[in-house]
């Protein structure tokens, strides 16, 4: 299999995942604007996961377009990856539903985690491929350094709903703050690759 | 990031976009011609929000034919675009079964000049990619001329629906005919490029 | 546009509409074989509506390869056909549900009349294209003698419906059964293609 | 047809079928811990679905990779596979809900017993097309006794499930695990091809 067809298949479940949330969006049963005010948080809920899903597949791309080799690990690692992000929609549909409860707010942030982690999980084989290499070896520690920090920050977020949902909230806010800001980063070094191959 | 993957990508969206739609078409729950015309309505507006969505994506073609270079903007404002192009299955829904309502007319119109003002922005990454070429800018300079109309027709349909839903009709109807007469134009100049690269 | 790009964005429609008929396929509340079995309309028409866009997707793929170059009526047609395409999975659990009910047979009928009706018209732009060339215009013509046959049989099926549903049935049977022994054929004749550009 | 386009469209088919499963996940009416624990039967045949559909797909890209020439026979074949494919989504949402009743197991046992035999009919077409070369027949020979076995198995454990429904979970979740430690050599196989064309 070539990185190609890899990644266009993970572009299209990507592509269905950010687009199937849309259809938890239900219509209020009253067409006035309080009713339709009720709906915000689902909205808001839809919001934040496409954003998240949009920063999941803009970095995805960065991880393929770095791969050497597809091995049987990678395709595992990257078909593990779309399993948990595969499971976005859920947990949003479960959170715009219930963004009060502590259970919907933890368990939004345990999938999230769980995606953080297969994604490091699957730069440890583009390590792997590239363990003789300096310059990647730094840039692929970077990232995987960035990966960790979310993936506990969201961990984080899963007990501490318990004890107020705001903070995980605030969680929810920092980590697409993060991962954006760094994005046009990532953008340039794709431009004027480290990793030229 | 190269325009054939942001390409790709985008039409998957939108090819998923355009069929979901079709989820929302309920069969009426007796099977008779009178029950069916019933819903006519939801069907119309499927309808609608098919040409607007096919036009858009047409649109959107012409668009990334014309840019040089992915950036980070660029990539983002067309993520921003897929998004509210996302919720046109929500707001036809709504729109197909609360078509006497103000509030459904609304709130479809403000998300189409969303959407407008979405490609308005597109565009100005392309404008800045080609400020100092005299020939495209006055090319992008017309598109986005069309677009800001459009947007602000859309905008003013909002409102005009809670004096009189046929007033905010009237701007769906008018807008796919605006784009579509012009469709053939851009097709010619992409047959026979302005911009040749 | 190039025809790589107009073909995988009908592909993608085309994939979307064949699977998510399987949504409407809704499991028996209680789980047993008898209640399997008063699903099993249900599952026919599901069957039956995958053949036919299966049928459907080949010949796109045919008609496709002879398009010489990407012209506005030509994506227009083919909007046009997608959009009659996607009310299938509409009419196919409308007719799941009711199959019994002459408008459900009929509603059935007259759409997929349209569809053949549009693959008619999307040809016409081929015939067009290839008008000074004796031997495609004489493949083209044939093609669309068993467009309009098709047609014919299924806008037929519609007031028959209305004496026997089993007559329109057997029209759905032979149809099929028509295009898909000619289908041999026709991907010989793409193997060796009569028009070879 | 080129086993490119052959390829995309049963990746897009595939993709779909793996995403839209996520929609059968419901979430529970009560936001606690218990009720998201009587959900997990749904989650569990989610996953095993996931993993399945996942290895068809790794298993189909390396079918395909070995085709000399996209046949009526071959394109037909894939649809066939593709169609009870698309009844995973069908059967293991059925089996989520009713994970206890031997009629759900059995339903979803056949489904994939079928997917294994459409696998085994669509390499019959490969066997034909290398039957003058000795290395990949002896290949497609192993692969196809592989598929007979899973067939077998499957077909094994519908009436099983009617005995006890712990037999056939052993089936479902012994045949992945079968499929997935050959996968690396498959792999490694396309990686240092065999068949190299």
């Amino acid at each position: 299999m070539t990185t190609a067809r890899l990644e266009a298949f993970s572009d299209g479940v990507i592509a269905i995942i950010v687009t199937i949330m849309v259809l938890e969006l239900r219509a209020p049963a009253q067409p006035t604007w309080p009713a339709l005010l009720k709906v915000a948080p689902i909205f808001i809920s839809y919001g934040l996961s496409f954003l998240v899903v949009a920063i999941m597949w803009v970095n995805h791309h960065h991880l393929i377009h770095a791969v050497r080799k597809v091995t049987a690990r990678l395709l595992w690692s990257n078909l593990n990856l779309l399993f948990w992000m595969s499971l976005i929609p859920f947990v949003t549909d479960f959170l715009g539903k219930n963004y009060r409860q502590p259970v919907a707010v933890s368990l939004y942030s345990l999938d999230l985690a769980l995606c953080g982690a297969s994604f490091w999980l699957l730069r440890t084989e583009l390590v792997r491929q590239d363990q003789h290499d300096a310059e990647p070896s730094e840039y692929h520690a970077r990232i995987q350094r960035k990966n960790l920090l979310s993936t506990l920050l969201y961990l984080l977020a899963a007990p501490a709903a318990h004890f107020s949902i705001y903070a995980s909230f605030l969680i929810f806010a920092l980590i697409p703050a993060m991962y954006f800001l760094p994005e046009k980063k990532l953008v340039t070094s794709a431009d004027q690759p480290i990793i030229d191959r």
